[in-house]
């Protein structure tokens, strides 16, 4: 018997599924291999950068298959351009994280278009009710990758969003790899869960292959979050966000002196250098506390249905010996 | 249907809930009256002290019902002599968190006891399933009081462990305050959650009428993981373990100089002095961050009927819309 939500009754997918819109790695063979999948591909577009998008957007359009789709934004780096000619492709959804989402309501509710708001804290969720978002995403700091600095945990804070703003189905997102994370999440009320590390590691995910590897076989317990690669590397995410990566050198020399990296004049050549000589990745290793849970390279496509059968299967055992 | 796991076999309960041995606040009237209602009521020893024990040991006995029931005691703060006289008392099982259980666990096993060991990590997770575990709880660092500075989140852990340990029954502890979060955790895999926050706002806790208020009042997002309070206070908890509450005067003062702090000469005794003039509670609030689920002040005997029965709907109702 299918996994049937809010969610998947909004979009009409098969699985409450959502791919977490990653900056530069969820692309177009990515996001159309999870909606084929079942579940609601959401291209992630990041700053809205676009040559990024005139080279993933038809690949898409020729994976997709027709399936809903959505493409997601960080909110504090677009203007209502950006978001005024991604909706000329018609997507399903428009998701957007971090930062202020109120310019950009009317625009996207005027396409037709469901608007699905990433929050952080209580603050967030209660503005994302009252701006009418169609989706809510409920993000802990278990999250890989970017998130608020000062989060919260998924677990607690899922069901707190849930009853904040229902009946508007709420995604749970960050620490979920798995079936029975999904599970959970289900459980808690949401109408389903977000998935970013775990699609990373999949054959359609825009990464390279040592970062998948490093993936595989990474453990929660190496993960942490920090603004020091953001930092190192001149990146223009705001300071009150952090982003959970693997273990890595300049974490290592810096951990605890961001001023201090900020402004050192040889810091940001070195790492530069560094990744010229191929010491270091070329990005950070962003991923969740959940990567111990995640062995495997699969396609993105077949994961979703796998995933979806794991959460049945979690959900008709719990409690049931 | 009732809920049946591995835990609930294991000790002949009914629900599969435990009651974490809050140090203090998990006196015998709290203890008994989670095991009356169903659950594993586990006394908070904490260091052991033999006077406590002497006032709250006979409340169980006679409150009890003659259920089965534990006692929980802090690894790092005593020796075999305190588990011995503990287990004059026949207690089902012994719980030891937060330290080295290896010179413990030969006498707990051949006094016939179960033996629950707390791990925040997979090293000592490993180590616990080494040592013969019966139970192992799974903290995350979403829960009140003490833990692991350097945590996991109970949402990715969890599963984790239960792979880890199987076929040893895990529970799941930290972030966990209703129905939901117990069905969450049965869906991760584990046989049960334990809970501390939740059975501190209830009619049997040891706790100061205002920091049941506070807890009832308090939202996840004013709890921090911190070691001021203990360095402020004077406590003998070691460096390696931070424990979360709402907020109080002194984090805000000294949040971030906790070396600063320890060397104050005169810390301590304006905290004593603030804590004689009323101004500050005499004990620090521990709060997890579910804190925000919680918002009554019940029996603890009908707390855990109702905790199994919000589980058993919440199960039911995942994804099936």
């Amino acid at each position: 018997m299918a996994l049937t939500t809010a969610f998947t009754e909004l979009f009409g997918v098969e699985h409450p599924i959502a791919l977490a819109p990653m900056g530069g790695s969820a692309g177009g063979a990515l996001t159309a291999a999870v909606s084929r999948g079942g579940g609601l591909g959401l291209l992630g577009s990041g700053f809205g950068d676009e040559e990024w998008l005139a080279r993933e957007l038809p690949v898409l359009a020729d994976e997709g298959a027709g399936k809903p789709w959505g493409i997601g934004f960080l909110t504090w780096a677009i203007d209502v351009d950006v978001v005024a000619r991604a909706l000329e492709h018609e997507p399903s959804a428009v998701m957007l994280s971090f930062g202020d989402p109120g310019p950009f309501v009317e625009r996207i509710h005027a396409a037709g278009t469901k608007l699905i708001l990433q929050v952080t804290d209580l603050e967030e969720a209660r503005r994302a009710v009252g701006l009418g978002a169609d989706v809510i995403v409920a993000q802990g700091t278990e999250a890989g990758g970017h998130g608020a600095r000062h989060g919260r945990s998924t677990l607690p804070f899922v069901p707190v969003v849930v009853d904040l703003a229902a009946p508007v189905p709420v995604l749970a997102a960050g620490g979920i790899a798995d079936g029975r994370g999904l599970a959970a999440a289900l459980a808690l009320g949401a109408a389903g869960a977000l998935l970013g590390t775990r699609f990373q590691a999949t054959a359609e995910a825009l990464v390279a292959p040592a970062t998948a590897k490093a993936i595989v076989e990474g453990r929660g317990e190496d993960t942490e979050r920090s603004r020091v690669l953001d930092i190192a590397r001149g990146s223009r995410w705001p300071a009150q966000y952090t982003a959970r990566t693997l273990g890595h050198p300049f974490l290592d020399a810096w951990r605890g002196r961001e001023d201090d990296l900020a402004a050192d004049p040889h810091a940001r050549p070195a790492y530069q250098d560094a990744v010229a000589r191929g010491e270091i990745p070329a990005l950070p290793e962003w991923a969740g506390e959940a990567v111990d849970l995640i062995d495997d390279l699969p396609s993105a496509a077949d994961l979703v249905g796998t995933l979806a059968a794991q959460a049945e299967t979690a959900l008709a055992r719990a409690g049931r010996r």
